[in-house]
């Protein structure tokens, strides 16, 4: 057994604290990992607050987690000792369903659907009537040590900082799975929706694809600096003469908002066809006017994180392109604090914890 | 001028009561048309009850139309008296604009969008700042006669009944639009939710298309006649233990329903990438749980009505495969009465009136 220390919840209502627990040695297959940096998503808060309903106690966020291996299985060919790897929202999934088969682990039937990466599985044994993962809740990257399968993990390009490509596990596959498969291209006129750490990443990857990119948010402060990340035009969503000007304009809208949010205001923005995905919110949406919907053939989409291979493609596509987050780097004392800037907006752009500042805790 | 009968609300409040009015002689491009039928869409009565906001009064309804041409303007070349012909939701786009050019009127990004047939433009010169096309408010097929470009007119085939054909001019060309964009294919399973008179053509269309086909209606003696009409399945939307056996089952979702209504319970019926599309309603829908949405990168769209050109694909199509719809043919007298039978859902399934009715009458 590995001696753990973590930072948990409790309870919906109490700050995270720290916790000690253990974990299994790892498996034939599976690796153990040091972990050195890990993502604050605003996930993590929605889940340690229960505010998705569904959350099992302790919760140990984290999903976004860079490591250094320290050991493996005696049958793991995909990693060595000292390897920089990544773990991102997924740990497992049935690995026999068609999504499955086709690489699309992030969209699993199985009975248990994937196993995340904390309070995994997606859908818990009490309501799937099975348990596939033999495990009822998973503590996540707010850890100083993790044991992950060799199949599940990521591998971290040279040229990318590991703090900074912790971002790219969620954030960053979250926003480029559907720029991908809604094969945005060089020329394309996109709208990014909520400039946070996905919007932040958004922006990034589609400047890279060669995309004609307009940024909406709520914060003014946002606007100077979405133009300096990138974008070609940063817009108030306040500010109802400007939000005019975009009827029938793009060609692709990804909205990053974290929470239930009004898109009528964006769906005439839409060119005829065109497809807005909502990659942020996993709750009701306000109610949508579908006329404004079938007056011109428009759709709505919601997108779930990202494949491996996926995850991989971006982190390979961010070295390639030299496209990092802006992150912040934080104590893990401080987390509690940072949560209250992510919910209130106030961060540039994601919070990413150095975990050796709970390894070096009392 | 044309001295013209027909039956029209005054006010959102009150029955359709008979009206005289003249229509202008035709154009050099125009045909006039004795109206033989017309169909009862739900959409007459939203828009004569105002359901929609946008009500210009008086509000003469009717985008069903089939009649005979009996005058051309000089200039007419597709049409010629004794034509059998029909008339559907438009009489007019701006015939400029991308979608127009490619043939998708129905799309018009015109400053008036396209011309309906009544209570159009669809876009009012109050809003839209111009009037493309000379008008304030259309008056549709609930009269005898009728004057319009060849240029929207659709031949009615032979073998098919006039009356019958009606219903196909809207329910018709809205159900089998989305069907063909959205490629429904032998063996597709899909889903109809709603049977009225678009879940009745939509039923028979897919089933020429080689669907597999659910049709999921609030009422107990449609689940009978369903099955008699062609579905491989029919279910009571109230029975939950039924849709639950329905997870990820469908291709493609239509819905018919032609008010706001919960799609939530359908949602988690499309597979991964399936899209659910609404075609009845135009106005705002109940909140949908986006989790359910992305879980499986599903999609909502809306698509409305059809183009000249599938219109008249749908008509040859139910002419080639013998598909009518099921219709109770009425006087006009019998209108408001028929108004709430299709409001109340008690109707098999199309309303058709008999035009002959309102020529005889005083």
């Amino acid at each position: 057994m590995i001696d753990v220390k973590g930072w948990a919840a409790q309870d919906a209502k109490s700050p995270l604290k720290p916790i000690r627990f253990q974990r299994q040695d790892p498996g034939p297959k599976e690796v153990h990992i040091q972990v050195l940096f890990c993502g604050v998503c605003h996930s993590d808060i929605h889940q340690v607050k229960d505010e998705w309903g569904n959350t099992i106690y302790p919760c140990l966020p984290g999903h976004e987690i860079v490591g250094r291996v320290i050991r493996t299985g005696a049958q793991v060919t995909k990693a060595r000792p000292g390897d920089l790897v990544g773990v991102g929202c997924m740990i497992d999934s049935c690995r026999q369903c068609e999504p499955c088969r086709a690489g699309e682990e992030n969209y699993c039937e199985g009975p248990n659907s994937w196993l995340a990466t904390y309070n995994g599985p997606m859908v818990p044994a009490a309501k799937a009537g099975k348990n596939t993962y033999g495990r009822d809740n998973t503590y996540g990257g707010y850890s100083t040590d993790l044991v992950v399968t060799e199949d599940f993990l990521l591998r971290i390009p040279a040229g990318i900082e590991p703090a900074k490509a912790a971002p790219i596990l969620c954030a960053g596959v979250t926003t480029f799975s559907p720029l991908k498969h809604w094969r945005v291209k060089a020329g394309d006129h996109i709208a990014i929706i909520g400039f946070g750490g996905l919007g932040d990443m958004a922006l990034k990857l589609a400047k890279a694809l060669g995309a004609h990119v307009t940024v909406f948010t709520t914060s003014q402060d946002k606007i100077d600096s979405a133009r300096a990340i990138g974008a070609d035009d940063a817009v108030l969503e306040t500010d109802k003469d400007a939000l005019a000007r975009f009827t029938a304009r793009f060609d692709f809208m990804l909205s990053t908002v974290p929470q239930k949010h009004d898109l009528n205001p964006f769906v005439p923005m839409l060119k005829r066809d065109a497809t807005l995905v909502a990659v942020g919110a996993l709750e009701p949406m306000a109610e949508i006017n579908h006329m404004q919907v079938a007056a011109h053939r428009r759709r709505i989409a919601g997108s779930l994180i990202g494949s491996l291979a996926e995850t991989q493609e971006v982190l390979d596509f961010c070295a390639a392109h030299q496209i990092t987050p802006d992150i912040e780097l934080i104590p893990i004392a401080r987390i509690n604090e940072a949560y209250e800037h992510v919910e209130s907006g106030d961060v540039r752009y994601r919070y990413v914890i150095d975990m050796e500042s709970l390894r070096a805790a009392a």
